[in-house]
Order: structure tokens, then sequence, then C-alpha cells
């Protein structure tokens, strides 16, 4: 908890760690390199989802692993995520959309056709927008009030502000100080995974799914559940030709790219071992400093400050277990 | 950055233009398709650069239109571009780069190559990075203090920041105010041209160029020129195959797609007319306000601010002159 503090003070006002002074100092890949292994934290199989896709335009076949969120966010579709990836479900549906600056969906292109639909499992939990709109009672309310007045002690008076960004179990999330409370709810970025929905109060299952392929659309932060975010293999969606329909949707099925099968990691044989640099650590406080402010060679002048999408939590495979 | 977020509340929650209590409040795309013919500027043929690519992944070829950067910023680079355009010097030149959430890059791939790169022409201006790295003695206060005290007068008290985002002759563009003035700069978001360079001092001269593809890559600014911004076809560089080698540099030639010409639009028979929607018009205003709010019916939670990227200044092509 304190490194998340000193990280998130870092970011809003950037006392410089003691890096001011160095001509040569390192920069966030650098700082990554040298990080002890005991900042890396190991994804568990199970919040991994590995998607395979068909040979696409590099005429190979191309991969992408997801790293499903940390709770307590979004667990109801995180749930439905994996149940669905247990009962194979997505396997030979396909990606659906790819609107530019955008995102790239994927799921069952007959989803609104009631005779072709594929049934989902009964096992489904319920979801609803509650869980995402509500903007109170977020969860370092909820897990006792002392983080919350922590942060509030640390980060609000400096500059009065209310609302702030930082850091949770891998995850980028913006925060809300009041008086007496303090909430949160993850954010849209770069790589950020999303669960398409149709108009309220549909909140959506989870069977749908998006990418964020552009810059971060962060209007719908709060307004659509984030479950999670690709640690790699991202190239494989955000390459994919836009399609031509309203909303990038594709305008034939054979523009779509097939989906040859989504798992759990726990299921998915030889899969590398996954981690990313704790958040809460202080190589990813120092990362985050220097990425807000760029003091590398290369660089004139840095920028005072990173919007929390310009601050991606890093993630390897782990070494010597490939 | 928190100066960038309290100024995105100050700059577009501001009064809601009348929409607030409107259950049926249009979309951000709803604003811009009603806007009146006068709201509309032309763009001057001689502000557009047009690069032809070869066929690429999906077999046609690929148009991409580019703005060039409004006066007063990047001027030199801006000249030396149009100076390389009429000299034809890309022509059969070729896409170098392409990194995942970052930039497509063209030029010269044997620039490195005192024995093989090609000449510039002999026109070319000098430029310095002094140009963009300072921050101080911008625009808004060269240009006479009316401007620069109506930005303060609207924007700077309200939340008692420094710092803002705000538009120029159709781009973004950050701004710094002090008490005795208010200087500005363009800024990176997604489509955005900017002049590669080497270390500094060295800064470019045009003849090297990138287009952001991902998130807006905020740590360049005033450490690149920018000097313009893709209008129509960025799905033509957005979705080439990233590049394997550091930085996504094609590790052959033959994964380069060649440039079959770059010119300015004055050169290029049949052309459309563009114009993109005035940043200055009332228009331009409601819909800035709609990005930051989201009040159509998929949204729950209105944001309650936009980063300046989340408000790309819409373009067209000229009605009935195509």
């Amino acid at each position: 908890m304190n490194a998340r503090f000193l990280l998130a003070a870092a970011l809003l006002s950037a006392p410089a760690l003691g890096q001011t002074d160095n001509p040569a100092a390192p920069s966030p890949g650098e700082i990554v390199a040298t990080a002890p292994a005991n900042a890396w934290v190991d994804i568990a199989p199970d919040d991994l989802l590995v998607m395979d896709l068909a040979p696409g335009a590099w005429e190979q076949p191309g991969r992408v692993v997801i790293q499903l969120m940390a709770p307590p966010f979004s667990q109801p579709w995180v749930a439905n995520i994996r149940t669905l990836a247990k009962a194979h479900w997505w396997d030979s549906l396909a990606i659906v959309r790819a609107q530019d600056n955008y995102v790239v969906q994927w799921g069952d292109p007959d989803a609104e056709d009631a005779g072709k639909a594929r049934p989902l499992p009964a096992t489904m939990a319920a979801t609803s927008e509650d869980e995402y709109a509500r903007t109170g009672a977020g969860f370092l309310e909820r897990n006792g009030g002392a983080g919350g007045a922590a942060l509030r002690d640390i980060l609000v008076p400096r500059n009065d502000v209310s609302q702030f960004q930082t850091f949770h179990g891998g995850f980028p999330v913006m925060a809300h100080a009041t008086p007496d409370s303090v909430s949160a709810w993850p954010v849209h970025c770069y790589g950020t995974v999303g669960v398409g929905r149709g108009m309220s109060p549909d909140a959506g299952s989870g069977a749908e799914l998006y990418t964020v392929i552009g810059h971060a659309p962060r209007h719908l932060d709060r307004n659509i559940a984030v479950v999670g975010r690709v640690i790699e293999g991202v190239e494989h969606l955000s390459t994919l030709p836009r399609g031509t329909e309203a909303l990038g949707f594709y305008k034939t099925p054979q523009e779509r790219t097939p989906i040859t099968s989504i798992r759990l990691g726990s299921e998915v044989a030889g899969l590398p071992g996954y981690q990313y640099l704790s958040t809460e650590s202080q190589t990813f406080a120092r990362y985050a400093d220097a990425r807000a402010n760029r003091r590398d060679p290369f660089f004139i002048v840095p920028a005072g400050g990173a919007d929390l999408c310009n601050i991606p939590v890093p993630t390897r495979r782990a070494p010597g277990r490939d």
C-alpha cells in the first residue's frame, strides 16, 4: 500500500526520486530491465485468457494473451469469461469488428439472430450496470477506511484534486476522494479488454469482448465493464484490416478473422509463465516517474507528468521457465 | 499531469451549453453532422501532403492525406516538407518502421549510409531544437496579448492551473500561462505527424516523418517537431505489419511498404477539397463539450472532462466538390 501512495505522489507532483541531477538517468525500459526478481508478480494461469486466431495477413497463426482483471473489479463478467472459456464457447466464432483508433471486437456474429445465435452456458452470472456505473462505494472504501484516509492525506490536499490516477493489482485505475470515502474504477487504455453490450440496462455478459487499439477511449470508463488487458500479441488485433461498415464492423463473413480457440491459461499446454511488474514495488514507482519525466539522452524537455495510459504496467514471460 | 486533468474540467465541463436537461442530447457525431456550412474551414491545397503507397495487405493502393501544421508552429520543418514534396524527393522511398502502439515512420532507408543516402535538396531550411524545446515565448504572447489574456480570463483562474489544453487553427495545443505571458506548443495525438531526428542537437530536417498509431505519446511534445496530422487514410499506416527489429524497424527491405509518391495537394490532379471544423466555432465548443460529457443514450456516466487527444478536430471532404 505505501509504495502505491509513493507512486501516486510521484505521478502527481514528482519529487524526482533523486534523479534530477543525474545526466545519465536510466530510461523507463532500463529501469524495468534491472528490476529485482521479487518486483515481478506471477500471473496465475486461470487469470490468463489465450486466444488463438486463424492465419491472417501475416499468414501465420496469431496468439493473443490477456490478463484478466484483478478483484474486486468486474468480477461477475470475469466469472462468465472463465465459464465461456471452459466451455470452449468461442471456438470457431470470429473477430467481427475493427474500427481504427478505437476497438477490435469478437464474439458470435449471429448473436442478434435468435434462430442462429450460439446458446450461452446455463451457469452464466447475472451482470448489472450498477457494477461499473456507480462512482461511490469503490473498493478502497469497502476494504477499510485506512487506505482511503492515507490516500487523501498524501494526495488530495496537495493539489486540491478529488480525482486522481493510480494502480491496483497490475491495472491502471482512477480514484475519487470525498471527505468520507475513496472509490476507484478500472480504466480504458491501449490494449484494455472490455465487455461489449447493448443499450442500458444491458450490461453485457462477457461473451462479446473488445480490445482498445487506439488512443484511450476514457469516456467508456464506468460505462462498460473492463475485464482485462492484452499482455502479448496485441499486434494480431491492431493490424487487422478495418471493417468498412458503421463502427468498423466487417461487411462480409469472409472479412472476419476466425477464432480457433479461446482458453484459460491453465488449459493451454506449454504456455509460458507470465509476470507483471508489481505496481506496489519501488521499481514501478521509479519506472512511472521516469515515464512522466523522461531524462534519458534523447529527451530535452521532461513532460512533468503522464497520463496513466502512458505508464503501461510492464509484463514479461517468466525467465527460465519457457 | 493533474494540471492537465484539471484543465479538461476547466475547458470542457463548463456550462453544459443548454444540453444537461435534454434526455436526447445529440452525440458528438450528430453535432458535427449538423454544423452550419460556415463552421467549416477550407484547407489550402498547399497545406495538404498526399502520400500514395504501393499496394499492401489489402492489395489496393493506399492514400494517406496529411494536413500540415498551421503557423506559427514548426514552420522551418513545414517549409522543408514542401521543398521535399515539390522535388518529388520521397518517391520510391519506403515506410521503414511500424512499432505497435507508437509510430509508423517513413523516409530514406539508406539515410545513415553516406554512400547510398539520397541527397537532400540544396534549399532546405536550417532547423533547431530551440524551435520546439523552449516552453516560453509561445505564439499567443508573440501575436499580441489579447488572445492570451482572454485564455487566462476564461480558463486559468477557474482552477488555478497554469497549464491547459486548447486548440489553434485546427490543431490541439497545450498552453502554459504565467502572470506575464501565455505560450503554447502543438502536441502528439493519434494521427499526429512528426519529424524523426537523432540525438540532440539534431532536430531533424523533415525528410524522415512518422505518424502516431497508438495512445498519444505526449512525452514527445516539445521534444520533436510536430508538423501535421493525418486527416484521411490513417488505416493504411495503422494496419501495417509491425517490424520485428528494435523500435519496430523492418528487418528486411522486402517488409517495407514502398512509397509511390508524396505530393503537395496542389500537385495532385482530382484531389477533393478538404475542410476542418473551425476550432473557434460554437459548433466545435458544443462538440468538445459532448466529447467530454457523453449524454447520448448509450452512456450512463459522463466523464466530466476529456483529454484533448480525445477531442479530434473533425475533418471532411468539402461537400459538392468531389
